[in-house]
C-alpha cells in the first residue's frame, strides 16, 4: 500500500484553462467532491479550474464508462473546481492526452479517450492536439436559416442589446457578432450578460470579433463561473456561428479562434461533428500533502 | 551544473495568502520579475500571491541584505505576483520559516530571517509561528488621541462614510470600526473604498467587527490588489486600532483576529513593536518545467 498521505500530481493547462491531474493507474484513489475542491482551491490547495483523475477505463465506477474500455483504455475522470462531476472539458482533453503521451500510456498519434460525455477521438499533430468534440447543432435551425439570429444579449453598460445565435454542443452557447463600433476588450463581462429569450438552464455567452478570413477573436462568459481565458465548446460555437453568418452553413475550411489564453483551431468533421485543436502544457509535477489541505 | 530547465518548488500558504517557494541554496537561480510573474500565474503557471526565493543571506545581491547575514542566515527574497520586489510579507514570513524548519535549515524554536524590510524575529509555538512585525504608529497620533478617528471611508453602495483610523506598519492602513447596523459579510469590496483625506500613495482598508473580548473579525481591501483572504500587516493594524478604541492605548493582552483565510493572533511587544502569530501550511512539493511556462 502506498503512503496515502501524499498523492502525486501534475499541473497543466490548455490555452490557460488549467487542471490538476492525479495519476491513479491502480484505481485506488478517491477524488471525491471535497478532495477535488481542496486540490483545486487556488490559495489553500494547488489551484485549478478542474481536477482530472487518470484511471483505467476498466476500473471506472460507472458501468457506462467501463463499456468504453475496449476502445479507450484511459478514463478522464473530471470534476470542476467546485467539486461537481462534469461530463468532459474540451481543453482538458488535450492536457489529459498530453499526459498519456508523456507517460507512455498512449504511444500512437491517434487514440481515443473515455469521458462521461462518451468516447473522444484524439489526434496528435506535433505541438497541437486535436479533439473530436462530437456533434453540434443550432438550437433553432429554422430561425437561424431565416434570420441568422435567434436571441438578444445585453451586457452591463451596453447601450442596446446585440443579436445572437444559439449553438448546442452538449452544453448551451449564445454567440454574439459584436457591432463594429464596440471594442471587444472594452466590454464589461464582470456580470453574466442578460439573454432573451431567457435560457432555462443558463447559457455560455461568446462575444466575437472578425479579425480576417476564417479568423476571429472571442471572449467568453461561462455560466456559473464568469469570464474565463478559454472555453473549448465556446470556441467551437463561435467559429460555427461566424462561419454560418459568413455564408458557410457547414464550415468548409479551418477557423482560427483567438481567446485571451491563446489560439485554437476549429474544423468541421463529417456527420455534423466538430474538431478543436490547440496546445497543451504540462508545467509542474510533484506530490501534494493531503494532511496539509 | 544542475539541469536548469526544471526548478524545485514548494507551495504553501499562511491563512490562505499563498506562495511559491523556490529553494536556491547555492544562489544560482535568477528569479527576476518575468520569472516571478510566470511562476505566480494562476492559470499558465503554478499560481500564488507571491514568489519567495530561499537563498543564503550572504549571497544576496543587495549589500543592505548581506549585512544581516551574521544574525539571519536565510534571506526571504520576495516578489509579488506582478513581479515587483517587495520588502516583506507578514504571512509569507511564517511560510518561509516553516520551510526552513522542515528542511532542517533552522533547528531552533527562535531564529531570525533576513528580509528587504530588515531582520524579522521568528518564534515557533507548536503549530503556530510568531513573527515580530516591527514598529507601528498611528499616522496622526494627536488626532487619534483627540477623536479616535482621523479619516472617512466610503464603500460602493454604502449609505454614508464610516469613521476610520490610519495606522502605519511600514505600509499604510485605514481601519474602519463598522457600524452595528452593517453586516461585515455584506459590504461590497469589489472596488477600492474611497478614503478622505485622500492618501497620496493609496492605503489598505480594513473593516472590523468586534466579536468579543479582544476578538475581532476583519475583511481587507489591499491597495492595487483588491480584497484578499488575509493581510498580515492589516491584521495587526486592525487589532491595534480596535484595542485603542477599547481604551488600551498599548494593547496589554493578545488579540484574536478572524480573517476569511483563518485566524491570527496579535500581541504588542516592547518598543512599540507588534507580533503576528498564525499557522503556515506547506501543501505541495515538486519540479516546474521552465520551458513550459
Amino acid at each position: 500500500m502506498a503512503d496515502m498521505t501524499t498523492w502525486r500530481f501534475t499541473k497543466g493547462h490548455g490555452t490557460e484553462n488549467d487542471f490538476v491531474l492525479v495519476p491513479d493507474l491502480d484505481a485506488r484513489l478517491d477524488v471525491d467532491a471535497e478532495m477535488a475542491r481542496s486540490l483545486a482551491d487556488r490559495r489553500a490547495g494547488i489551484g485549478a479550474d478542474g481536477v482530472i483523475r487518470v484511471v483505467p477505463t476498466a476500473s471506472a465506477t460507472e458501468e457506462s464508462v467501463r463499456a468504453m474500455a475496449e476502445r479507450a483504455p484511459w478514463f478522464m475522470d473530471y470534476r470542476n473546481a467546485d467539486g461537481s462531476v462534469a461530463e468532459m472539458c474540451g481543453n482538458g482533453t488535450r492536457v489529459f492526452a498530453a499526459y498519456l503521451r508523456r507517460e507512455g500510456l498512449e504511444g500512437a498519434d491517434e487514440f481515443e479517450i473515455a469521458t462521461r460525455g462518451g468516447i473522444k477521438g484524439i489526434r496528435i499533430e506535433g505541438e497541437m492536439i486535436a479533439t473530436n468534440m462530437g456533434r453540434w447543432r443550432f438550437l433553432d435551425p429554422d430561425r437561424a436559416a431565416a434570420d441568422g439570429f435567434d436571441s438578444l444579449v445585453h451586457v452591463d453598460g451596453g447601450d442596446e442589446p446585440w443579436s445572437a445565435l444559439s449553438v448546442d454542443l452538449g452544453n448551451p452557447h449564445t454567440v454574439v457578432a459584436l457591432p463594429e463600433t464596440v471594442v471587444l476588450a472594452d466590454v464589461d463581462l464582470t456580470r453574466a450578460p442578460h439573454v432573451k429569450p431567457d435560457p432555462s438552464n443558463g447559457t455560455n455567452v461568446e462575444l466575437v470579433r472578425v479579425l480576417g478570413d476564417a479568423h476571429i477573436a472571442m471572449r467568453v462568459h461561462e455560466r456559473g463561473v464568469g469570464e474565463t481565458r478559454s472555453c473549448g465548446t465556446g470556441v467551437c460555437a463561435a467559429a460555427l456561428a461566424t462561419s454560418f453568418w459568413a455564408g458557410d452553413a457547414e464550415p468548409t475550411r479551418d477557423w482560427t479562434v483567438d481567446v485571451p489564453g491563446g489560439r485554437l483551431r476549429v474544423r468541421a468533421l463529417p456527420g455534423h461533428q466538430v474538431e478543436l485543436a490547440g496546445p497543451a502544457a504540462l508545467i509542474a509535477d510533484g506530490t501534494v500533502d493531503l494532511s496539509a489541505l
